[in-house]
């Protein structure tokens, strides 16, 4: 007797610093994935066949994610009832709880919702920490989640003019980095939002009299290419810091090849966040 | 020859999560304190005689500073000039690269200043996060640096009540843990500022639609006891969670005995700050 399966779609949280990346490593690489542990984790409910996380956004090594999101099925031994919901979150939270990763909630769904595929949207935050004229400025606790660009303050009203030319629909090859998908790609992509606002930092108040400012660029697209924010949060902040007009925005838009994009402006991972998967 | 000594007061700043407390611990302990890592970087300036840290404010395993101080005295060798304040900085700086501890900045004093005696008071803050129903639900960047009480909402203006009876000069015998140093110390401390606001957390605006508040308690004095801190806070929250009455801390204070604080009560390190140290 085959007992069915019953498929989930969980939203998770962590803290890329310390990973490869979300998705799962072989046991030959060096560092391991946010999925690998998801993985382990999900072993201890004793599945009768073990159970694949399906990630809907890939991110990279250092980058974080506030809420990205996975579909997963799970088949239990016969005549054992499927997980409740929030069985299931305490049950992976307790198993991850070494690790900066976090189940957020989890959905029962049908057999044909597929997390990757069903998303609608993405949105990416990036936190800039502004005001530090060397890099031993950063607060130890904001350490690995901003960028602080070197030489002082932005011009933010220009990069908000520059940000301007990325919204609606582009074709982005510019802003992209290559890899072994891109032959099979379109470089085509909608940005539906492109903000740039102030933020807050973890006891942020504290560090005003230093000067020090948080901000956040926003990106809100159904999918985005591989490294397509961290080279436009590099070019607008290379915009920011005079480096570049709004108009060379555009103009490298135009020009829709990766090797136009300035080699020193793409942003680190560290200020990136994937903030929500939305379906 | 002898070369004069030059003294310097420091301001550094650090996490406290992986460190046995502020103090030196010496080789036979099993964790190591920011002093032992603050001397060895120390040691790369090539003094005629070790460089020893003279601590302004002990803080506990666990807890964090924004802000805490030292004086240092520093001997070159003869002939070589003293180290100007900014190269100071920098080079300590470079030395602890890896450690998540900081030199924010350095002046030349005179011999005769003492950062611990010279200090007119220390302002702590301790963060709470409120809201969550279980530990698991503290967004991964928040661990180790807010206290997340169980029970869901707090009545803060009952707390703000209770912490008005704190405020002044009082024997606050029930709020110290007994240490060694207790039979030698004065109980009598005068609260110059007991304050509790709203505060914000890395990215919480993030955090609001599932209804996270993040509320920082900030104290001033001159000096405190021991885990004075961390006992002031867990009576308040207390109160907040109708555990306790706002009068209860007026009867606390008047009981004048360690052994009569709840027990349960204590908040933890990771919540506490220590903010400033003012001269």
């Amino acid at each position: 007797m085959v007992s069915p399966k019953t498929r989930y779609l969980v939203f998770f949280q962590y803290s890329g610093t310390k990973y490869s990346g979300v998705m799962e490593t072989s046991a030959d690489q060096s560092g391991l994935g946010v999925q690998n542990y998801l993985e382990k984790a999900a072993q201890n409910l004793k599945p009768v066949v073990p159970i694949k996380f399906n990630i809907s956004s890939r991110t990279d090594s250092g980058v974080h994610a506030l809420c990205n999101s996975a579909h997963l099925d799970i088949q239990r031994a016969p005549g054992k009832a499927a997980f409740q919901e929030r069985q299931l979150i305490r049950s992976l939270n307790h198993y991850l709880r070494p690790e900066p990763i976090r189940i957020l909630s989890a959905h029962r769904v049908t057999n044909d919702f597929h997390a990757r595929f069903s998303a609608l949207s993405r949105t990416y935050i990036y936190r800039l920490l502004v005001g530090c004229t060397h890099h031993s400025e950063v607060p130890v606790f904001e350490r690995d989640l901003c960028w602080a660009p070197a030489g002082g303050y932005l011009n933010v009203p220009a990069m908000q003019d520059a940000a301007r030319f990325l919204l609606g629909t582009h074709d982005f090859s510019t802003f992209r980095s290559l890899n072994s998908e891109t032959p099979f790609q379109s470089p085509v992509r909608t940005i539906l939002q492109a903000d740039i606002q102030p933020s807050s930092g973890l006891l942020s108040h504290h560090y005003e009299y230093r000067g020090l400012e948080f901000w956040e660029l926003k990106f809100k697209s159904r999918s985005f290419l591989y490294r397509q924010v961290r080279r436009m949060v590099g070019a607008l902040v290379a915009v920011g810091q005079g480096k570049l007009t709004p108009h060379h925005i555009k103009e490298l838009l135009e020009m829709k090849d990766a090797r136009a994009f300035p080699p020193y402006a793409m942003a680190p991972p560290s200020g990136l966040f994937l903030e929500s998967v939305e379906y």
